[in-house]
């Protein structure tokens, strides 16, 4: 415990776990929460227990979301919105938050009933200090008094605006909700349940309908019983909606604590300082989550068993393993942001439905385009960025024509982390994260043929029973050496730009055994689907059933990623099938950076067969002396 | 001025200016600062003054950078480290910082004789909180004091290290130097210069030299004078160095205000709580810059003539104009770090030296190493980069063998702002920093034929009389889209390739006008150099003297930044020389996001055609009728 220092900060240090909640419905206001979260772990010293009142979008997001980021002294607990909806359905509302707008209101009833103080906070909310000197205000309370709110920055309760315009009852310029300290114990006792009922049916009779939600209710109440309000210095929610006269506050305090941006134009919204402002969303915006990931000093955490699990494997490492950067690399834990944007789904009622599977980073970006021309289906992307590639993602999206009408595409974030490329950790995410019974398991460098995605859910998956039988349909691959290729529109056509030398089989000049066993020579003249037997090294691209097993994480960076995962599919005798009609192309790119990288590494080149051994003899105690032949095959090339 | 909040924060917000003072010598020292700017800069409230003495190197950085990063309320003034030699250099000294390690005993001399107080900092420093709290405790020093100094946090000084380990003398556990708080006034008057040089002369006679630089020096004055000085609480410099007690400082007071990376191993220095320090420390290394930038509240700032200018220009801008984007982008200063990377360059004696000049982002950062291989001579590239990708850069550059053991290549960084690509800003900005009579201005997608350095330097600038008079040398540019090309050897290789189909003359399928004029016909039986004419958008590759014309920086993003350069070379009347004996080839690669983006645009071509009509009027009042034939040229196509 803080024995110096000045008796004020001692006291906002002691470790007390500070509540806040936070109404978080869909994908926007889930990527807008983590800005606010971020805002708070930064500047926090103390234990924190997150509230969320979710939809079902964005508790998948947020949930996964704090499992992987795993900081230090941070709890989340979850409630379900759609259960909280009847107590608010029934009130007219205007504001284009829509019912998550009133779940505030529910918030004695949501909440534990052991629980007695919680910070409320809107989503579009940025603090600059540490939220435990918020919370110590609940001490300034008196015996009544049970909400703790700033006053409203704009003329909106005034009535003032324009002819006729007739706001909610509200004490002088009335309150705003986007900051609230809410004593729950006391509003229970005092029956708050009943009391905002009442006040709104009461003021409904008039008003017909609410125009800023929550806030019109809470407005109304407070108005009723004023003595229950406790108003927080204007610094602690500063609004920076249009027409506001939040400049009154910032100028005469020059110390901001909170920043509300309460304008639907949010960033956009014109304001003599916001330049300053923005600087400091932008800060947490594009900071790395990882950082804030830190112990607190002087507070022991309770660790979750996650953590203590992770330390004992940590633990067990050895650092002189020539490996040991590998080893490490495995058990590090990747922040991960499901659904990154609008994403939206319908199952098909024949249930034969193919989802294209795929990782990528920055550095393919401009491929995504070209993909989601070549495949109307369902994708699920893992894309392997820090925080602030993401925010550049996001405007890229937003600004491409092509990728903001596509509703059915997945993109799910892991962060970067460490020196490697976790390659099958990511491709695992996109895997998982697919929701058709069928994936095409691919790389984003390839571009499909036009129409395998019809090809595939409506006739393949029928045809071959992948419904009751176990089977990886092997889509062939190509190449072309050139940037500017006219696709090819059919099989025809391909096979006689493969005799013209304008495109090859895929890795013909450096790797032909990773395709070799497709059979290209057969496939020339198939007209229905063959088998072909498993080979050492054959790293086919494949459709097969979601519940396929996943990739093996512990090859990291470049080297047997995709080999492992074909070898496992064989070991569970999985029929390798290829399809007669079907085929990809890949598209030249510049060299990864990663691959340069390793290329050159003799100790890389030593430790993915180090690697590659234990993952034969793990192969041997799953599958038993099946597996060996793996095993051999290796040892004979 | 704060008149709420509560006393003491009210104190630290006034707008007292706060002097730093800090020694910085050579390029790593110079990147180092910039962290520990950073870190003042993201939580202070007043204004500074920054005082750097610094070497030839460190003021040519520092200068430019906080020229081009233009903070607000920011002032820095350089001092002349070399004129301060003769004052420390009689001082045997065996610390890893050499001559350096002992300036900060000539401050009283060195920094301006009216000034009263400085706080003196070293560059592996990080702040955690506002320096305004640091530098209040100024007032709290008795009459007698003059100097502010934190406890050693190891045991050095006790001298029981090692058997016959014998330290300069210093009060008990002696004090640590990274952080001081200097009363300068007070230390004139006490006659300061005379006292240390008594101290050091006296103890160099038992102890033959320093073993820890200035500290040494500046404990043994200590406990000679202990009145001297007021010992500051730990937490104001906890030092990371390998065997630190600093854990007994900070687990006490759970409340770090300053971070002191004084160990040699920096980052990678073992202590429990290394995790928590470092993120502090990487929150600053990849902080955006441009963030700070950010006015002061309360707190007008007195604004530079080239603030007060900029605005003005700013001002001028028509929000409706659709160009405005452009024009806006024209304006914006981009924060410059020169020579980024260790950089040495000794001039040739018969001035004849070119330097390749080109510019790159992160996308290209691959084709450094191959550009290297195939040129040998200097290199002056600007990297446009946000500070994350920056270190990110560096990471690669350190790890690349070939690039670490380049000296003669100049990294300098020209931080992203905005949403342009600004590339002949960029460009502007490796041709100002190549340190030779002769440039190379090409792409960073090129590769030059091997010997194309010497074939320049030693033979065509002499042979054509660049320095006495205004040529262009053209070297002929072809390209491949294969990947794996092998690089032809000579002319005679060159040329089979191109009848081959293997390569082909540069853009020849998409925009051939580029470099028709090179006349690629005549150049394959050409022996000595020819000279072609201007035609409209030709854009070669060329060879001038330094002193050529800067690219015109309206032109931001894709089209017309080189064609525009070109065409002011031939309107300088620049003759434009055809080496018969040079090539270079252009490497394949994706397309890079930019060009996507604006290809498509329409508004980005009408802009485009509005600044090309402009550029057109300026050079028709730059030179007269003759430039007019550009106007016409462009008409007619």
């Amino acid at each position: 415990m803080a024995a110096a220092g000045n008796a004020d900060s001692a006291r906002l240090l002691s470790p007390q776990l500070i509540h806040v909640a936070c109404v978080c419905a869909g994908h926007n206001a889930s990527r807008d929460v983590v800005t606010l979260v971020k805002s708070v772990l930064f500047h926090r010293r103390n234990p924190l227990h997150f509230h969320f009142i979710t939809d079902t979008v964005a508790n998948r997001i947020l949930s996964s979301l704090f499992q992987s980021w795993m900081v230090p002294s941070v709890q989340v607990s979850f409630y379900d919105a759609d259960e909280l909806k009847s107590e608010v359905s029934w009130i007219p509302n205007k504001h284009y938050s829509g019912i998550y707008g009133l779940m505030k209101l529910t918030l004695t009833k949501a909440l534990p009933s052991d629980l007695s103080k919680v910070i409320v906070l809107d989503t579009d909310i940025t603090f600059a200090t540490d939220i435990a000197e918020l919370w110590g205000i609940f001490r300034k309370f008196t015996d009544k008094q049970v909400i703790g709110l700033v006053e409203n920055q704009s003329d909106w309760y005034l009535g003032n605006l324009w002819k006729n315009h007739k706001p909610w009852p509200a004490l002088g310029r009335g309150f705003n909700t986007g900051v609230i300290l809410l004593y729950l114990e006391r509003l229970r006792r005092i029956g708050w349940e009943q009391m905002w009922r009442l006040t709104a049916e009461r003021e409904l009779m008039s008003m017909l309908s609410t125009s800023l939600a929550d806030q019109d209710i809470f407005n109304a109440f407070i108005k009723q019983n004023p003595v229950l309000v406790h108003q927080l210095p204007c610094f602690w929610n500063v609004q920076l909606s249009d027409h506001t006269r939040s400049e009154q506050c910032y100028t005469e305090v020059s110390d901001l604590k909170v920043i509300h941006w309460n304008s639907p134009k949010k960033l956009r919204v014109k304001n003599k300082h916001v330049e300053f402002f923005r600087n400091l969303y932008l800060t947490f915006l594009e900071y790395d989550g990882n950082l804030l990931r830190r112990e607190l000093f002087g507070c022991p955490s309770q660790a979750s068993p996650e953590t203590v699990q992770l330390q004992a494997a940590l633990e067990e490492l050895d650092e002189d393993d020539q490996c040991y950067d590998f080893r490490r690399e495995r058990l590090t834990v990747h922040r991960v942001h499901l659904y990154f944007l609008q994403y939206e789904y319908t199952p098909t009622e024949d249930d034969t439905d193919v989802t294209l599977v795929a990782q990528l980073s920055m550095d393919r970006l401009q491929m995504l385009e070209a993909i989601c021309k070549h495949w109307e289906g369902p994708i699920s992307l893992a894309l392997y960025m820090s925080d602030a590639e993401a925010q550049q993602f996001l405007r890229y999206a937003q600004a491409s024509e092509v990728l903001k009408n596509r509703k059915n595409v997945g993109y799910h974030i892991v962060y970067k982390e460490g020196q490697f490329y976790p390659v099958n950790l990511v491709r695992n995410v996109a895997l998982k994260n697919a929701n058709t019974p069928y994936v095409f398991l691919t790389d984003v460098d390839f571009l499909p043929m036009y129409g395998l995605y019809d090809y595939l859910s409506r006739k393949s998956v029928v045809q071959l029973d992948m419904a009751h039988t176990k089977k990886a349909l092997v889509v062939p691959a190509f190449e072309t050496l050139r940037y500017r290729l006219s696709f090819p529109k059919s099989k025809a056509e391909l096979l006689s730009m493969l005799d013209m030398g304008t495109l090859y089989t895929f890795r013909y000049h450096v790797w032909p055994k990773g395709h070799a066993p497709t059979n290209y020579a057969k496939w020339r003249t198939a007209t229905t689907p063959y088998k072909v037997e498993w080979e050492p090294d054959f790293e086919p691209y494949v459709v097969v059933r979601r519940d396929c097993p996943e990739y093996d994480q512990r090859f990291v960076g470049f080297g047997w990623n995709k080999v492992s995962h074909v070898m496992e599919l064989d070991a569970q005798e999985y029929d390798l099938m290829v399809l007669p009609n079907a085929f990809m192309i890949h598209m030249p790119h510049a060299p990864s950076f990663d691959i340069s990288k390793f290329r050159s590494s003799s100790s890389y080149r030593n430790c993915l067969n180090t690697l590659k051994d234990e993952f034969h003899q793990d192969l041997s105690r799953k599958y038993g002396s099946a597996a060996l032949k793996y095993l051999t095959a290796q040892r004979n090339i």
